[in-house]
């Protein structure tokens, strides 16, 4: 009925969860559809009996559950991560519903970790979060009363996901898509760079490098693109780095010759 | 987004919930898909302050919910009801999928009062319970774990129905269906007929009530029906009436001829 490779290669993770009980609710839901792979980012309590009353019957999901201190640690190895959110608007990533998601986190989970990104029970996920995330999916709930509840949320996707995987036709994937860690060290080296050939003195970092996160998450990169693009940075680096040593060269004769 | 009319026709019925933090939840997560008619037939505890703290701002759906002593009571007036199952042998009524179901659901919703229905905790509906729905689903579950909690039952459901409503297009009904009263009063007459009638010498009666049953759900019954049908259960005790009444004066002519 389900497609191990599948369901083996999905981690469910949530951050920053704060009460135990929906940890619990959470690895029930997973189980029923046959996910396993929970990832917990500092949950506020954890292990905790109230975690397990609620599992009733999936404790294994909870025993084997990974404890992570960063989203990184969360997210490594993972080359398509959807995160949740209960915002439509100010969001600079694609918002899909989890139907329309689901389909392309299968084809990636035919070879590669994926992940479904929740956040903390009050204000979701930070904007930062999202930013790391290549979709993001909103449940569509009633416009008077969002207030969907984290373990609900995952059953709901845990569910599409099933449904999905039922009728999911694998095809033959062309490229090797960017991990996690390889986009996040992208992203650095591009700040860093950016920085460096002075693009910052007129731009706000934080809000030009979530417009840039958004633009690479829909491009979808792979691993050979992502080292194209850090060629690119290294040589803009170096460009730069020679420019500026040409510069103090010139300088230091200029200075020599007025001496 | 929410077509008002759809939503206030649809029932939520929770059949004997052990545990009020599950109809709490479930409040909330018929509220966030904009669902507020939530019937409880016989919960063993409500109101209760655990199923408030779970509805977390779905208070107004727990304080107008119906408390029902008997199924009839929770269902009268409804032309549908899709009853949840997690089980998909030994049944004698269709069985189908949420998706698959919800067309049918949104039909009805329309013009008349449609219901899910869902089992206590440990054990489900009753075959008697399922025996008053037009419709089984089950949610699908992995093989190895098919335990899913009552109000993620109802999160579920809820959510496919309001998915379901977002793309529906209503057509013009063409019959009125006959309501869950009918219906029932209409068994309750088949019974007695076929009681009368002897038809129960050589059959049992529950398995064969059931079999009915099951007939008369695929059916779809409409009122104009349920008069015909009875009509002629009326006439056959009739028959069966006057064929008694032709015997014993038969009967005692001959005592009156031999004495």
């Amino acid at each position: 009925m389900y497609k191990q490779n599948l369901t083996d290669n999905v981690r469910v993770v949530l951050s920053h969860t704060t009460h135990p009980g929906n940890i619990g609710a959470a690895a029930r839901a997973m189980k029923t559809m046959g996910l396993r792979h929970l990832y917990l980012i500092n949950p506020r309590h954890f292990p905790d009996p109230q975690a397990s009353a609620m599992a009733a019957g999936a404790d294994d999901v909870l025993e084997n559950a990974v404890i992570c201190d960063s989203i990184d640690a969360a997210l490594e190895g993972v080359v398509f991560t959807v995160a949740m959110t209960a915002r439509l608007r100010d969001i600079s990533i694609e918002v899909k519903t989890p139907r329309v998601a689901m389909p392309e986190l299968l084809q990636h989970a035919q070879q590669h970790p994926v992940a479904l990104l929740f956040g903390t029970e009050m204000s979701g996920l930070t904007n930062a979060e999202m930013g790391k995330a290549q979709v993001l999916v909103n449940i569509p709930t009633h416009p008077d009363f969002s207030s969907l509840n984290v373990a609900a949320a995952v059953q709901v996707m845990c569910y599409e996901f099933a449904v999905a995987s039922e009728s999911f036709v694998p095809s033959v994937p062309e490229v090797q898509p960017a991990r996690y860690e390889q986009m996040e060290s992208y992203f650095a080296h591009l700040e860093k760079t950016l920085f460096e050939i002075g693009f910052f003195t007129t731009q706000k970092p934080d809000r030009m490098m979530q417009r840039l996160r958004r633009l690479y998450a829909r491009a979808r990169l792979e691993q050979e693109e992502i080292n194209i693009l850090r060629g690119m940075l290294s040589v803009t680096t170096e460009y730069n780095a020679r420019l500026k040593i040409r510069y103090q060269q010139e300088q230091a004769q200029r200075i020599a010759q007025s001496t």
